[in-house]
């Protein structure tokens, strides 16, 4: 049991399980066979199509906007049937790469299920004491549909499309923990973790933007939004202690907690787990 | 031209010009064709064999010590020939993975001709002044075997076998840059950088140890040793316009640097080049 099992917990792909999904014939992701054959089911429009074992949305739909008002059907129809739990009504971009055009945009309780790549925003809420650094963590509500009880950063959140990273992140450290924009705006943009994992609600092929934010030492965290049931600060030691024994943190929280230990030197490159924690948390 | 020149420098292989290299069973890397059938050539003793056009040392050879006092014999019949250039008699290990338990080691003037992986340690050399970060350059010695003339990180250096990463780090600070160690020994280690890529003298496939020092504002660096010919102050303005502008930097002080501006939040998830350098950088 270490740090190393976190990063494995993120690295698990079993490419026979799925299929590849094309978007205006360029590769977008990982489809799980089985909502593959539901999306071709012959009894709704032609949205989507299979070719050579393939799955494509259909090339007649050319635009970005068409593509996505069809995609959208399909997914109601799906939804409306139980396929597709969890819908927030939020939609997110369909990307060829990381940072790339939006192809098209679909609902984010979609997203893994048609194992498309997505991406969010981190932040590490840190304060120094003396010589010391702790950090903020925040334990997820019971009720949040992924990782429910969880440890994870004091701030996270996918990124939906239109708007900004920053912008984002703002809008995030005020619904989670309160932060005002005055003190999130100092928060600085270190970085990208990235994995390629599969969850029990599907595929997760994400980049989640990383961002490191040391805030006043008498600054408390308080949740707006009820996605986080409490705070508490804690020394890295604990930090790494609770990541080395267990899945305490949610997977991809706990891959950009690695990430900090490793960038703020303490996990050192004498420490065995160096060089797989430096590697691991940037893998995909 | 920009930043993603600097990262595609450092991704140049074509795996159709080497062959598999093994040690003791384990795939260890790349060796070109060429030097690979020197390596087999039946005029030496049967310290390399090829089987299925991959590329052994003789399985015979059971220790560590064994293969090394072999190989090098091997090696130095190669350089008597002229084929080893740049004979710097220091040892390096030869590794399954990176951070791993050396199988063997070898002159470092054979490692990039074996094609099998090197480490080193970078330190980014910087001070703050009011707001403004400004970094420290060095300007490599022309006399230097690779990089002649080119830009690089304050302190750069191989990881020889038989030191530790940090008291490597201490030594190379005061060579390259009289950085006494009670300053040198609050590097932080941050994480490292990688890359594969085909060089002039062969393949570089190497981990870099990357430290951040923040150095007193007053110190002005000097070079012990004679491998550094000058050193420069610049802002980071400037070493981003270098980086983009041409490969004035050594190919991986480049990826250092960049790995640099994108911790430091000085490349920004709004730069259209923030992904593809935050990725570039950990490429292998």
């Amino acid at each position: 049991m270490g740090l190393l099992d976190r990063i494995a917990e993120c690295s698990l792909f079993n490419p026979d399980r799925y299929v590849h999904f094309f978007v205006a014939n360029q590769h977008v992701g990982y489809t799980e066979k089985k909502f593959a054959s539901r999306l071709i089911d012959s009894s709704f429009s032609p949205t989507f199509l299979s070719e050579n074992g393939k799955l494509h949305v259909n090339p007649r739909l050319k635009t970005p906007d068409e593509r996505t008002k069809a995609v959208e059907k399909v997914l109601l129809k799906l939804r409306e049937m139980g396929f597709v739990p969890g819908w927030r009504n939020e939609q997110y971009p369909v990307v060829r790469r990381f940072g790339g055009k939006p192809l098209l945009s679909v609902e984010r309780a979609a997203v893994s299920l048609l194992g498309v790549r997505g991406s969010g925003v981190h932040l590490n809420g840190y304060v120094k004491r003396k010589k010391q650094t702790l950090m903020w963590v925040g334990k997820r509500s019971h009720l949040k549909p992924t990782g429910p009880g969880k440890f994870d950063q004091i701030v996270a959140g996918g990124m939906p499309i239109g708007i900004s990273v920053k912008d984002n992140l703002i809008k995030e450290c005020w619904e989670e923990a309160s932060i005002p924009r005055e003190i999130a705006k100092n928060a600085q943009s270190v970085g990208v973790v990235t994995y390629l994992t599969e969850r029990p609600d599907g595929l997760r092929h994400d980049m989640e933007y990383v961002f490191d934010l040391k805030l006043p030492d008498n600054f408390v965290p308080m949740n707006v939004d009820g996605e986080v049931s409490d705070f508490f600060l804690w020394p890295l030691s604990k930090v790494k202690k609770s990541l080395a024994e267990g899945s305490d943190f949610k997977f991809n929280s706990g891959l950009v907690a690695i990430d900090f230990l490793v960038r703020h030197g303490y996990i050192k490159p004498e420490d065995p787990e160096f060089v797989g924690a430096a590697l691991g948390t940037n893998a995909f």
